[in-house]
């Protein structure tokens, strides 16, 4: 099976000698054997790995019932989460509706306007929120494996009051949907005290890798998204990119080749994209390969750019900065478009030239001209291209770069799926907020602030 | 006059000594009297400096005058701009209206819709953007101070032809704004040939320091924010720092501890901040210091993140990844708010021993028990403190940051107001588009792509 998306390495060849390359292979091939034979770090968070080829429809068929129950029920459905439980989902929205989808009238999405909560603390936008949730049939889904992470677990403690004063008890339990651990945790014991319907966080996949389970799926059913076909395209990906050859697999060029520019100084990656559709794809992206890869002191630094937007703002550091940066381009290829430039007479801003091209025609100039250039200012620029924005391109570039970032996270030598770092400030917070047990370090943090 | 932010640097005591701050103060010297003598680079675009300073305000009062006319004339207002013609205002509705604020009745916000385009090349996003927009009364403002960069050249072109189709040549004239050049370029011409109303852009303010100028103050105005209060924030700004000893000014000890930290290899500086509302500031920041300061193959890159959702995202890099990086952390002090968690009989998340703190008090703890943990980690914290997000704050904050960017950019050895390089993408885009005069160099680019 084929990958619809393309990896073009052709301008790092200035940067990057071939010889290099083949220095790579091997490396390539064991972290490869360590992935697939399960003998590398993080060997019990692997489930993302093999998990679009699961033939279990069961679940799947779930969550196509409940969405479409939800879909039914409310007028507004207010997604609970953070992190992980966060980032997917809104990258899947935005990549595949439309800009303005919760203004678009509900007969046009035949979908339920959809919010996020619980991914910050504070309390304007809850009750910013609330109004405009007022008169509103509306439904939520809470998702937090652990179930005890601070922001979602507080606005779910609030939402959750506020949909009981809304419709009863009895009736709230019909509009609240879980997302959790299948054993363990709060949220699980209470859904299955109180009856709400609830999903599986597989326990071998960790947040940053799940948005392709019940945490992304959900959602995106939610709003008529076939999920079955962004499983059908982390599939077709799965097949793509299983062969342990750097040469053979793209998937692992990308991984390789981020890896040499490293070690060559080139310690910021840029992901910039032509496509406001991307923005939150390159948020969660962010999330990937910064978890995965910042620790033990070294790592690339993952940086958005949305292009051309930002080429008027970040553009002149990219092209004339600190040499210390790459740039990975997301662009889809030149759409069909009924919309062009019109001549006008008068040609006062001399773009009659223009006459007859259509937005895309400027953005791929703007495209080509902008990867030359960047790359003649010392930036080497990778390209990754597909078709269109659907559904199954959406799953096929999950794996794609889960794929990458677990080989990149072995041939640099860390655990991809661990994150020991965030638990510094907890500490400190559980501490400052007088959580039992931490007495004596409150007041040792507080004579330092 | 005291300004209502504070700078706090005790979190760099120990990556910065007491004698490094006092060998700086010299240059700091130097470096504010090239900029109030106009003697440094760019001494031609200072007119942001003492513009919070003129009296004169007729131009305000013709700015509320419009800005009234566009508010009782429409239910949607369209903003057409890129690069600073873009950012300011986007980061002022952000900072100073609610969110979700669109979807509020007009009733409750008393103003019309506010919608951006001319910031990308995109067909599907102008489509959808027309179809939210079908059936409401609007106008629109377009901001260029040439009056032919691209993106906003093309998408005025079009909202233009869609104006005067909806309202014809006559009635479509009454609805829009123009605001560019004063003496030269085809949006001046156009505004002349026209009629149209149309507001200046002094010609010694470049785009990134222009969102106090009608760029911003117009769109402001629309949404009934209180442009007064902001200038007067300005103003308050203006003589809170321009003592031109570092012991003595906020704002050129944020700039020289930035020099400091960037000498000693903290390349990356991230602007991090706890409060949603800063979203869009935090990128007009981004530009304002990128453009400002990336050129000459050196400068520190400038990145977002917002607290506490990215802590779940790119914090474990902050924690522990490669040490290159300080940061600067916007803070609200603690807002009153009646929203407390509530207890739960079952405390199934734990969470009772927060009963009656409200999302504020955490959000506090996590800011500082975050500060504490990135100093900890080698990542130096300055803190930039308000006591609230209001109009005149506003103002401020901007004047420190545009006042501190361009001493930097002094004490940098740059000039902190050109953008040499944004020009190299341009020039290959023009070519490979056909721009009349160009046909040489686009089958050179041809042939690399």
């Amino acid at each position: 099976m084929f990958s619809q998306i393309s990896f073009e390495d052709k301008f790092v060849t200035s940067f990057i000698g071939i010889s290099e390359y083949e220095r790579l292979t091997p490396y390539v091939e064991q972290a490869h054997h360590w992935l697939h034979q399960k003998e590398g770090a993080g060997r019990d968070a692997l489930g993302w790995l093999y998990a679009p080829c699961d033939d279990d429809i069961t679940e799947l068929r779930a969550i196509e019932r409940a969405a479409a129950r939800v879909r039914a029920q409310a007028e507004a459905f207010v997604v609970i989460g953070i992190g992980g439980s966060y980032t997917g989902t809104r990258a899947a929205l935005n990549f595949l509706q439309p800009h303005f989808y919760n203004q678009l009238a509900r007969t046009r999405k035949g979908a339920p306007e959809i919010y996020f909560v619980g991914h910050h603390l504070n309390t304007a936008y809850l009750e910013q929120l609330i109004e405009v949730l007022q008169g509103k049939e509306v439904s939520i889904n809470v998702i937090s494996k652990s179930g005890t992470t601070m922001e979602p677990a507080l606005a779910f403690r609030f939402m959750r009051q506020w949909m009981e004063k809304k419709y009863g008890k009895e009736k709230a339990r019909e509009r609240i949907y879980i997302t959790t651990d299948g054993n363990r945790g709060p949220l699980r014991r209470l859904a299955e005290e109180e009856g709400y319907d609830s999903f599986t966080i597989p326990a071998d996949i960790g947040g940053r890798y799940s948005v392709l389970t019940p945490v992304g799926l959900f959602p995106m059913a939610v709003s008529g998204i076939s999920i079955r076909d962004v499983l059908a395209g982390a599939r077709t990906a799965y097949h793509a990119y299983q062969h342990p050859r750097l040469a053979e697999n793209e998937c692992y060029r990308y991984a390789g080749i981020r890896h040499l520019l490293y070690q060559k100084g080139k310690s910021v990656e840029v992901l910039a994209y032509y496509n406001p559709s991307f923005q939150m794809f390159a948020e969660w992206w962010k999330q990937l390969f910064g978890e995965s890869g910042g620790k033990d002191n070294k790592g690339i630094l993952p940086v958005t750019a949305q292009y051309t937007t930002d080429l008027h703002s970040i553009g002149q550091y990219i092209q004339e900065g600190l040499r210390t940066l790459f740039e990975t381009v997301l662009y889809v290829n030149k759409a069909e478009s009924s919309l062009c430039v019109a001549a006008e007479k008068e040609n006062r801003d001399q773009l009659n030239y223009l006459t007859g091209s259509t937005l895309e025609d400027v953005n791929e100039q703007a495209f080509k001209g902008t990867v030359l250039a960047h790359t003649d200012g010392g930036v080497p620029n990778l390209i990754i291209r597909m078709p269109k924005l659907n559904a199954e391109i959406f799953g096929q570039l999950v794996y794609f770069f889960q794929k990458a970032c677990a080989l990149n996270g072995y041939l640099m030598g860390v655990n991809p799926f661990d994150q020991g770092g965030v638990e510094a400030y907890k500490k400190n917070m559980f501490a400052l907020l007088g959580r039992p047990g931490y007495n004596h370090t409150k007041q040792q943090l507080l004579q330092r602030f």
